[in-house]
């Protein structure tokens, strides 16, 4: 099977659902020199548990950090943290999984709503990028070769499909999520973006959606576990190349219209 | 000439720029009882001077209100304002014109720039939106007729071509104005939502790109200028039916891609 050679990986929002999943699958994949920075907001709480045991597990691979998407300043402390531990190799994939959701539609919502929903799907992952991209610079020119992957250098925001304004109409009459739709589309539009930014710098920058997955935000109605979402994403990280540059894709590998 | 018949019109942003020709246009067109409110944040200051001399013109129906779109208190003030002078034909046509742009790229762009923009251009029309939706409802009820139109209740939201994914790339790497198109995208989702919201209460909902227009906003490189935007704008907005509800497009009645 196909899977994630990158040494240096960041996910925020790794102490539950995809996150912790994503460091629960990474972790088992053989690969010299992994270093894996589980960030959340309070790695110490009995909310990250799972993630300390399972850290406990991996001593020297698993690491622990303090990382608040909404708190520019934990943002900036978590990167002074992390860059001399990841060296000269650099961070080789940053993983955008942080986020949360506020259900209501276009009349329930609040502006309190929209702006806590946009703080974190949003603006989170654009100071987390913001932050690190120093040492995914450092990753893609380490390298030394051409291209683009998730093991040289790579961006990969969580997204999802009730993003996609062409797609969002079927599910949005089941579950009204006005202010995480709003918030996930403004992220589409930095992935978009921030993926022309990085081109010359060949760092691989995309949007990845999960499916709708049983996790504590997807609710029971869900259709896939965390384990086949994440299985999934990590297949389909480990084949993008620069042709799936700015791409919006979903846990299969299908590219999803905008 | 096709032209908007309805009879009460409110337009955000109309001190100038796009929203200022958008009621001298309107003010031209042959139309009994007509009601405008052109509202803008300092109704009284000398930038709204070209309005209020507009308004001196057509005493009765252009009506200046203080509104800030950015400012919850003083859109919910505006409502209450507003409301009694529409009467039992409630509101038929709002335009959510005011916005604003914040240069930058991915990098550049501060957390407060993105969050300007987003409150602005996104939150601003939300709130509008939101405080004027029983006006708007009060006039679908009273027309009588079935269908949708801007005669009878309709949101325009004024987008843009760069809030679109698909569109953005060319634009963008001239012209890097990141918290822009990110909050316009967001604004464009807002629009597809809320237009599924509006659907049983035939509210028509859409976003429409104006051009790049020779403004204060758009510059001097620009392409048309404020009379040929605005004037394409109503010669579209005329014709909207409801197969054109939940659309985006531009001022000469194109469909964009989202």
């Amino acid at each position: 099977m196909a899977a994630v050679k990158a040494c240096n990986i960041l996910i925020t929002g790794a102490n539950r659902g995809l996150g912790l999943e994503m460091v629960r699958q990474l972790v088992e994949v053989p690969c010299s020199n992994r270093q894996i920075f589980a960030c959340c907001r309070d790695p110490d709480s009995p909310k990250s548990n799972d993630l300390r045991e399972l850290a406990k597990k991996h001593p020297g691979v698993i690491k622990n950090i303090q990382l608040d998407v909404t708190d520019e300043k934990s943002v900036k402390e978590a990167a002074k943290n992390v860059g001399p531990l990841l060296g000269k190799a650099g961070l080789n994939l940053l993983v955008n999984n942080a986020g949360m959701a506020i259900l209501g539609d276009s009349q329930t919502s609040t502006t309190e709503d929209m702006l806590t929903t946009f703080n974190t799907n949003a603006i989170g992952s654009f100071i987390v990028t913001k932050e690190f991209m120093p040492y995914l610079r450092t990753a893609a020119k380490a390298s030394g070769t051409p291209g683009m992957s998730c093991n040289k250098a790579a961006i990969i925001n969580v997204s999802t499909i009730v993003a996609s304004m062409a797609c969002v109409h079927e599910i949005y009459t089941m579950i009204q999520a006005f202010p995480y739709n709003v918030s996930k589309a403004a992220l589409n539009m930095m992935t978009v973006l921030t993926a022309i930014d990085c081109k010359p710098e060949e760092i691989l920058v995309m949007a990845l959606h999960p499916g709708w997955v049983k996790t504590d935000m997807g609710g029971d109605q869900a259709q896939i576990d965390v384990q086949e979402s994440v299985g999934g994403m990590l297949r389909v990280m480990s084949g993008l190349t620069e042709k799936q540059h700015g791409a919006y894709m979903d846990y299969t590998g299908k590219t999803l219209p905008w």
